[in-house]
């Protein structure tokens, strides 16, 4: 058996549509990850199951037992109370409301287990081994199906007294604008997010307006996704990269309340939406130098994640690591 | 003269319509103040001036030497750049750019002198002797002529790296909202500070909506401020109250962010406007218990300042007394 400082984290990405199961040692790097489907729409039992076939699969492969790692640490896609372990609710989710996913996996497994905001994992990773190493405070936003939120404070990851700080994309920026997941109204996840860029692409086809996409959308409308809208600004289609641009303006507003509320040494954006790379940086970057107060727009650099799909397992073995 | 640990700070409140000049002792409490008018249409050399005299009366009242002071300490009302001691930008102070206050006071009285923004002071005095002592996590709003903010984390003042942090006032949460004197357009400031309940009461009036407000405004619309509508709507005058209803409405919806941003163990909504109590902290409250993630709402208290004005100077004192 390894030696206590030399077992592995066993950690696991729990997000709403992939979930990512990895074997990470304790200086950051990864050592085997699988990709798995989430399939969330099966409730919480059913993904609960699919975890754990994953977790043994892995073990397996590698001829470990439970006893041979030094944690099992999740990030998901929830909000997630420290204190108890429990996921508590998740937009993103179907029907995982106060779940006691913490003990579920400590009974399961006999071993150390840790739950924290995938987020809130990416924010680590990135800080320890990523695009913020060094600083002293930096906020992450994760632009994917949804819209996640990192905070680091002086080094250290700030999630509040009981875990569930940092929804940074349930932070209202339109008044009465599109409905969101939360069940708010006019969040930054309803407005920049995958799902708002694909969603706003969809409703502007149907109306009539011209678009490339629209030929791909024949019946057959959930083939548009951000990526494909991404894909069609490129080749210059006008209709996706004005939804671009549109989306771009708000996550540019987010940031700069951001900017305003916590004056960061950095922010960086991740997740696959960040991926279209000045698109998107551009607008946001050009928002917040003209309208951050100077002391504030001087000091902060935005910049694209680096630890890309590996940021949550990194982030969430680091968590273990920590504590 | 008085031992080093006895000698009390003296500190300043600069605000964009007042100031206070008070002498605090190393335990909070506040040995004498004098308010006085800012005047700051004059401009920043008249201002600092004024400023001056203020401290020089209290100097003579108390038969105190520069050098019986532990520190001079100013709270203001702008964007402070703590680590060059300059004040950057101040939206409710004419022409303060770039004025490094910090080295014209040590100039002029020759000890250790400390700037720190004036909600950022507010928040540090109600933590360690008002409402949120002993917390680990708050937040606060001070709702006067602007909206400004403070953050505490952890049990510390967060300031961001170089000072700016906690401008929650010009969060927007409105977008192509009504024009804030900071240039951008639907800051929680231009929506809910007692300057923009005063102006949405004036607008309604000038369109010919009823009012017991209108009376008072015959050919005088400058005497509608914040206070009078408020004593209208106490009075039932049903303009008043919408006007007071809508800017709580807009209020609720930022402290909801905040709730959402931080996780606060507390918010703490002080100045002027925090005033009008229940008539702004129930649709506050209630805004966020309906609408916030439950493990936020549910840990957060929503409470009034209770250091009242003297805040400023007390946290101003505390700020020295820490560093």
């Amino acid at each position: 058996m390894a030696r206590a400082e030399e077992r592995p984290v066993l950690a696991v990405d729990l997000g709403g549509t992939k979930m990512i199961i990895a074997l990470v040692s304790r200086n950051g790097w990864i050592i085997e990850r699988h990709y798995w489907n989430t399939v969330a729409v099966e409730g919480p039992r059913a993904v609960i199951e699919r975890v754990f076939e994953g977790i043994d699969y892995l073990l397996g492969e590698n001829g470990l037992a439970p006893q041979q790692l030094s944690a099992v640490s999740i990030a998901a896609a929830a909000i997630i109370d420290m204190r108890e372990g429990i996921i508590t609710a998740a937009p993103n989710l179907p029907d995982w409301e106060n779940i006691p996913l913490k003990s579920i996996v400590l009974e399961k497994y006999g071993i150390d287990t840790y739950l924290i905001n995938d987020a809130d994992a990416a924010a680590l990773g990135e800080h320890r081994f990523g695009a913020g190493k060094g600083l002293n405070n930096l906020v992450l936003l994760t632009l994917g199906t949804g819209i996640g939120g990192g905070i680091i404070i002086d080094g250290k990851l700030y999630t509040g007294s009981y875990g569930g700080a940092a929804e940074l994309g349930h932070m209202i920026i339109v008044e009465d604008g599109p409905e969101c997941g939360c069940g708010n109204k006019g969040c930054l996840e309803a407005l920049a997010s995958g799902t708002a860029i694909a969603r706003e692409a969809r409703r502007r086809i149907v109306k009539g307006e011209k678009s490339s996409l629209a030929e791909l959308a024949q019946g057959k409308q959930d083939d548009i996704t951000a990526e494909t809208v991404y894909l069609a600004a490129k080749d210059g289609d006008q209709l996706s990269l004005d939804v671009i641009t549109g989306a771009a303006r708000y996550l540019g507003k987010g940031v700069l309340n951001l900017v305003h509320i916590f004056s960061p040494d950095m922010v960086i954006l991740g997740g696959s939406v960040a991926r279209m790379g000045d698109l998107l940086f551009e607008p946001v970057r050009r928002i917040v130098g003209e309208q951050a107060f100077p002391l504030m727009a001087k000091s902060v650099q935005i910049v694209p994640a680096r630890l890309g799909n590996d940021a949550g397992v990194v982030g969430a073995a680091v968590y273990t690591l920590e504590h």
